[in-house]
């Protein structure tokens, strides 16, 4: 299986940033023209067993972790050995784009529950499930008795940036991190969609054999919402960071599942919703 | 059909804001618990013709122009006078979370497509579609001969952020807003996501008789990506400006359609993208 998972932090990848001529303008001086990056934006088709089960809007790179990483956290795939290969679907005519993903004959694939999140198809008549039920996995809760201190969560935003810093010349892209309990940086990828983001870094935890996450913090660059915590719940990562805010369903989960939610962190400074016991403070107070 | 699109900015709508217990850390002092407020986020489905065709994850509030400019940038109407009402399925568990959309029988809809964009069901040896093919429309070019002086886009962030204010106590809201070539405010939108603020301000325009937004300029708080252009493609608007970046084919996109796409406007500076010519700079040059 051709996979690309080794690096630890995030490379720039051929096609992941694109040049476009741009004209600046402000209000006090004339138009000037220059050329400028941005990221690229290109749909990527998932396929498993012949039937595409999802078109995400993603930034290429890391394309195996992003297929692995979503059917993970969709709950479609458990472990590593799930996955027998994967291979850009030449059949396509755009087969950078289409990723068939080749599961193990004993992964029984539920096509009827990952077409209810997406696309609902039972006529409202038979409609007995409330919507929550179409998007919420059922995995199960933290139990891990990491805890962290105040001043190490203080660090990893600085220490984000500066890993990003090489990658994102573009200021286009969101960024998923996971770092030990330490604060150092196990993994870093980027990408213009949130929910592709958290997926890659997943997917690198699978395809690398490193999951469950059960001693680590997840930091995203935007806010916390549902799914991300979902995400990070199938996962089984105990604190989740946010650099800004939390949804309300967000912090319901994190309750639900015994996560410890992080919102706001912004160098030392951050809002603790749920599970706070694994933030150690200076003094405990 | 109950529409309640008739105020020109977002109001606090009840349900959309939810209380929740924090602790706030810092590195240097004791932590210290407090009540915050967090934006309500909850799935929503939209069903029509007895089939939920999507859900999203939502700010309660303004769901009728939610699910009017989700079907209309979707494609699936096209004119007021396609939707013939709107109401929430009292068969579902959750009735304020599930909107009915009941259509002229006029309306032809592709369910198949529609199906393609968010879950393609073809096999792999069918497959002859480009992925983006199943992602774009093909609604027309603009052709508006609208053009706007850089200080009116100088000035509109700011006209924005102070009719947020009054709404967004939450840090978690992404906002879209269509204001007139004078840089005047018609409607406002907030929401956990950032398509569902952009379908509300689009269904607003549809439900109030509005489009098309021929002579007018959409902001979104975040980045533009190419759904977000083409949302705005769907409802006529030549300029669409984001505070961030945008991505590849968001510009793409932009530079086939005739849309100006303005990028980083933040204060007096901005970044035209494509069809600059109806910027009008302070001395053409």
């Amino acid at each position: 299986m051709p996979v690309n998972a080794t690096d630890r932090t995030a490379q720039e990848t051929p096609g992941s940033v694109i040049s476009t001529e741009v004209v600046r303008y402000s209000v006090s001086r004339k138009p000037t023209r220059c050329v400028d990056t941005v990221a690229a934006e290109e749909p990527f088709e998932i396929r498993v067993r012949g039937r595409g089960i999802a078109v995400t809007m993603r930034t290429p790179g890391n394309d195996f972790e992003l297929a692995a990483g979503f059917l993970f956290s969709e709950g479609v795939i458990r472990k590593r050995e799930d996955v027998v290969g994967m291979a850009p679907c030449l059949q396509s005519d755009s087969p950078q784009d289409t990723m068939n993903v080749f599961l193990a004959p004993s992964v029984k694939v539920d096509f009827k529950r990952l077409t209810r999140h997406v696309f609902a198809s039972s006529s409202c008549g038979l409609c007995g499930k409330t919507s929550i039920d179409a998007v919420r996995q059922n995995f199960p809760a933290i139990t891990s008795q990491l805890t962290v201190p105040v001043k190490i969560l203080a660090r990893i935003t600085g220490t984000m940036r500066a890993a990003q810093s090489t990658f994102d010349r573009t200021g286009g892209l969101h960024a998923a991190a996971v770092f030990d309990g330490e604060g150092r940086l196990l993994v870093l990828r980027e990408d213009v969609g949130r929910h592709n983001a958290v997926d890659k870094v997943i997917g690198f935890g699978l395809l690398e054999s490193k999951l469950p996450f059960g001693s680590h913090v997840l930091l995203v660059s935007g806010r916390a919402s549902f799914e991300i915590m979902q995400k990070a719940l199938a996962a089984g990562i105990p604190i989740v960071c946010s650099i800004s805010a939390p949804s309300s369903l967000a912090v319901e989960l994190a309750r639900d599942s015994g996560q410890t939610l992080v919102g706001f962190l912004r160098g030392r400074r951050m809002n603790v919703y749920t599970s706070p016991e694994r933030i150690l403070a200076r003094s405990r107070g």
